[in-house]
């Protein structure tokens, strides 16, 4: 995130002035001025509104606004917020709502809904469009074939420019938005694509194949979602064909469709990292959200108490000299901190490939010597600090000693931690955290309260 | 981030199987095999290839290819290895390297480097590329400008379909790839923009100016990044033009670019977060990476000094019941695990504008309910260990009575924290995370020990 500029927060208030439009035409209870505001909006900017104002008020708009209601908003709303829109409107509103919606956007909206819900889009959809989506979400949840939109446009292997600018002229229900055509042989294999920019630039007796790009995998319908996302953003694809088992062109995955992937992903790495669950939604009650977080906060507890539980193994020492229980928060806090900064730099190169076999052990070599460096000089800063706080050089030698030995560990368990957990085919997001500032916590109290009962006793 | 597949791990070794292929032709001193190697690679693969390679391996490298080095993995490749890559380039090769890059790539690669290094990138370019380059540069560095392509079609508002198509089967220095015609007055200023897609599906002799889109605002050139990446994402852009103060058309910027600034935020984001320096690579050195860490951990180390002021305030109690320097870390730990859940909920919310005025007192209500509802149930769980671990109904209750009032604390300190730094116009991932665990620290050794000094003695 790069700093707010003046014009950003011109850009935030715009929104939040649109919202206050919409309340008070609500408030008014003024129908046509409620339109008029939403007429005037992009379609992403009212599903934002609608997941920002309070719950009654969402309810009369849609009250108002249900039968007009414009059906590309849904792609762009929370699921919660979704679930409850589709709930208030009526068999024809949601059929006006999804009819002109693209197969993949349809897939999106449905895939998380409950069955009757789903029954109810599914059966607004024409006959053509819902035999696409039902076939959609017979593949796997996180495969590509979940992203793909049907509508693309194909054209044969022995047609010229010409044909196909005849063709595309004449045909009535084109995709909204396409970049490339697709050549393909007449049982639908696929054979390459072409840009739209190339054949503009092309006579009408130049022939397809001349013209077709081969120098590309098109993406099994199979493939997992963060592939397909990585492969958009390592080679700046702008769409791409997918291919069932036949090598049968089904469908085209376009570059905002990896855009939102990559997005949720970088989402939902952020939220691991600190202890939130995945799904965790801006709208979702005190209870469902105390529902998320609580797990993850019983593991903290958990953890918690075996750092305890090593404390415990020294209250002679601490009833000895009580200035350890004062400092000994100070190295476990630097552990963590510092386990932090490692691991996090891990999880996200493994995530986007930085981080391989390849260059694996020069890395892990770094954040050893990172850890040793940052261990010796933080021993020179707490061993003073000890040592003016308390009078006691041996106390400053004690804090010192431990910090070294737990920056150390923190830069082995924040790199091992993630890469361990990557080997075994886990989210290296998921649990790194704890481990490490478990590891931190135990190996600093352990440190430090040790070195006392060995040197100060 | 989803879960690796078997798939996944194919390609992550197809990766590292190329740069297998690499080595060994390397090893074996064969330059064509080496050539054979490379050419068969996707740029972007290569720059990933040379950044995971040991250093004496990337030189001997670029010793080999470096007549031919393909321009395009210049873009890919991280701010280090870009710089020793041209430092070991000669002036042709450079040269070679840079001519065929779009203006906006170019831009990306000299922005970041030294004087005499961005001289001799420069000096290799033609003189209308490098006149443009020196204009984007002239622009703010976070700017829009810097983010667009001078490479665009533009056609005047008085042609046709049939006009545009024969200028661009004509025209023999189009865009590598474009996705909108531009149509422009005779001043440069922007109309609208038409659609290849839409173009293709109209007859000849149609006018522009009926199939022109004006229903978009073009970006300023001085809009932010994260604006402009805001933008594509809520509008799901794919390209859009950029204007300058006048209203002349002077770029384009595309969505590979926006979905990398995208990426580049979110990753700050984590960053940021995690105490790491927003520009950290993997390819810095030891101790360039001890010097993107240490301020950070200097901050933590002053405030964990702060929570130990507050435990040496109670150093009496302590040794009348050492029982609580063995508990006072789990209060201190579950306040910080709960701080970072809500913060980090607002930080990406605050990021992504699903947090504004609109939503705000309803989100701060949710967190101190959320906060409240866990502090209730820690409070039992952790009143039951003290309980049973020390055998004291009373420790227990003190340790109960400190969770309620940290968690709640920590639900406060998550959201006003990230709150209080965007209004003030600075980035709430960057300095929230110390923040809020020094908040939750302060009030969780505090609670605890000063409950305890006064039920307890």
């Amino acid at each position: 995130m790069t700093d707010f500029t003046n014009e950003t927060d011109d850009r935030a208030y715009e929104i939040v002035g649109q919202i206050e439009g919409i309340l008070d035409a609500l408030n008014l209870g003024d129908r046509d001025s409620l339109v008029a505001v939403l007429e005037e909006m992009h379609p992403a900017d009212i599903a934002d509104s609608l997941e920002q104002i309070e719950p009654d008020a969402r309810l009369r708009l849609l009250e108002y606004w249900g039968a007009d209601l414009d059906g590309r908003i849904l792609p762009d709303l929370d699921e919660v917020i979704l679930g409850e829109l589709i709930q208030g409107l009526s068999n024809d509103a949601v059929k006006e709502a999804v009819r002109n919606l693209e197969t993949d956007d349809v897939v999106d909206i449905v895939e998380d809904m409950d069955e009757p819900q789903q029954e109810r889009v599914l059966n607004a959809l024409d006959d053509p469009d819902r035999a696409a989506v039902v076939q959609s979400l017979q593949y796997p949840e996180d495969s590509a074939a979940r992203l793909m939109q049907r509508e693309l446009v194909a054209a044969p292997v022995q047609w010229s420019v010409g044909d196909l600018i005849d063709y595309l002229r004449e045909a009535g229900d084109l995709p909204e938005r396409f970049y490339h055509v697709y050549v393909v042989e007449p049982n639908m294999r696929q054979v390459g694509k072409v840009a739209l920019s190339r054949l503009m630039a092309s006579p009408r007796d130049v022939s397809l194949t001349e013209l077709v790009d081969t120098n590309y995998d098109p993406i099994p319908a199979t493939r997992s979602l963060s592939e397909v996302a990585y492969a958009f953003k390592q080679y700046h694809m702008v769409s791409a064909p997918v291919v069932d088992d036949a090598g049968r062109l089904v469908g085209v995955i376009t570059i905002d469709d990896a855009l939102d992937v990559l997005e949720d992903e970088a989402d939902e790495d952020i939220r691991r990292l600190a202890g939130v669950g995945g799904e965790e939604s801006l709208n979702d009650g005190v209870v469902a959200t105390t529902r998320q977080r609580f797990p993850w906060l019983v593991v903290n507890l958990l953890t918690s108490i075996l750092a305890s539980l090593v404390i415990a193994m020294f209250t002679s020492t601490i009833e000895a000299v009580v200035a350890l229980a004062v400092l000994m928060p100070i190295v476990a806090s630097m552990g963590g901190n510092a386990g932090t900064q490692t691991l996090t730099i891990a999880v996200r190169a493994l995530v986007t490939k930085d981080l391989t076999e390849t260059n694996k052990r020069r890395v892990i070599w770094r954040e050893i010597n990172v850890g040793l460096l940052n261990g010796l000089m933080f021993a020179a800063i707490a061993g003073l600090v000890g040592l003016i706080w308390f009078g006691s050089p041996i106390l400053g030698a004690v804090l010192g000693l431990a910090m070294i030995g737990n920056l150390f560990v923190a830069g082995l368990s924040g790199i091992f931690i993630p890469l361990g957990l990557d080997r075994f085919g886990l989210d290296p997001a998921l649990a790194s955290g704890v481990f490490v500032t478990t590891v931190t916590d135990v190996v600093g109290f352990f440190c430090f309260l040790a070195l006392a009962a060995l040197i100060l006793l």
